[in-house]
Order: structure tokens, then sequence, then C-alpha cells
């Protein structure tokens, strides 16, 4: 599965433009988000994609899941959300 | 259907809890949060909700959309998640 990285300075059109092609595409895609900027640019991005993909009959969904993940050796919780269609 | 208010201050396993009662009783939630702080919270209580519900036999995913809210008479934009069963 693509595993996108989302930061807080993301900008949300351009990840929900990605997360609408990986969709289209390949029908499941991971997002990954360490602290709550980048979480909540990772909702809003999902939120936005949903627009994006719902004219093309794909009506996504997202389950938010812990994870871990190294940041320069330093282990971290991230948040990963894997995005479905419904 | 049931809303739920979140904020950055709520606490992840207390709104998990009420997200598993709630999903549990009426097989659906909408959860309003403003700002980062708060999405982040509840993005988090919605992955630990998963863990309560899981043993229950409900998967449950969510839909993050924008909403706007009242708040002290001024308009701002909120962030809805609709939690429903997979």
């Amino acid at each position: 599965m693509d595993i996108l990285k989302v930061s807080s300075r993301s900008n949300p059109n351009a990840v929900a433009g990605t997360i609408s092609a990986l969709m289209k595409s390949d029908n499941e895609v991971e997002i990954q988000a360490v602290g709550a900027g980048a979480i909540n640019q990772t909702v809003k991005s999902i939120a936005i994609a949903r627009g994006y993909l719902a004219p093309t009959g794909l009506d996504i969904v997202c389950i938010p899941a812990f994870t871990n993940v190294d940041i320069d050796g330093v282990e971290r919780t991230a948040i990963k959300f894997i995005i479905e269609t419904k």
C-alpha cells in the first residue's frame, strides 16, 4: 500500500489531490501523521478528497490507528489513517 | 444522531468510552471538533474506540467533513466526524 506522510505544513488541497489519484489507481492509501498539526492537515485533506472523489462514485472512509515511527533515531507515536472505499 | 463535542482538553479514553457506548446503542455518532488540538483528540479517541468495539464485532470507520458552528456569536469552521460501522 502507498504511504503518504503529511506534516503540519502540508497543503490540504495538494494532499487531497494525491489521495484522490492514489484511490483511483490503487483503491487504498495509508497516511502517516505525527503531531496535532499534521493530524489536522490530514483530516482536512481527507474531507477535501471526499469532494474530489464523490463525482467519480468513490465514497471514501478513514480508519485511524496508532503506529510507531522512527524520526531521527527517536521512536514517536504517529497516527496512521487507512483510507478505503465504503 | 447524537452529537459529541470534543475539545483539545477532552480525555481521549473518556471520549472513546462514550463513542463505544453510543455505537452500541445507536450504531452512529457524530463528533464535532474545532481546531487542531480538538481534532487531534478526536482522532485518538476514535482509534481507542476501535479497540473497545472490536471485541464486540463492531468495526468502526469515520467520515470527516467540514461544517460551520457558532461559537460565542462567531461562525467558525469545524470538522465533523461521522462514525459508522463498516
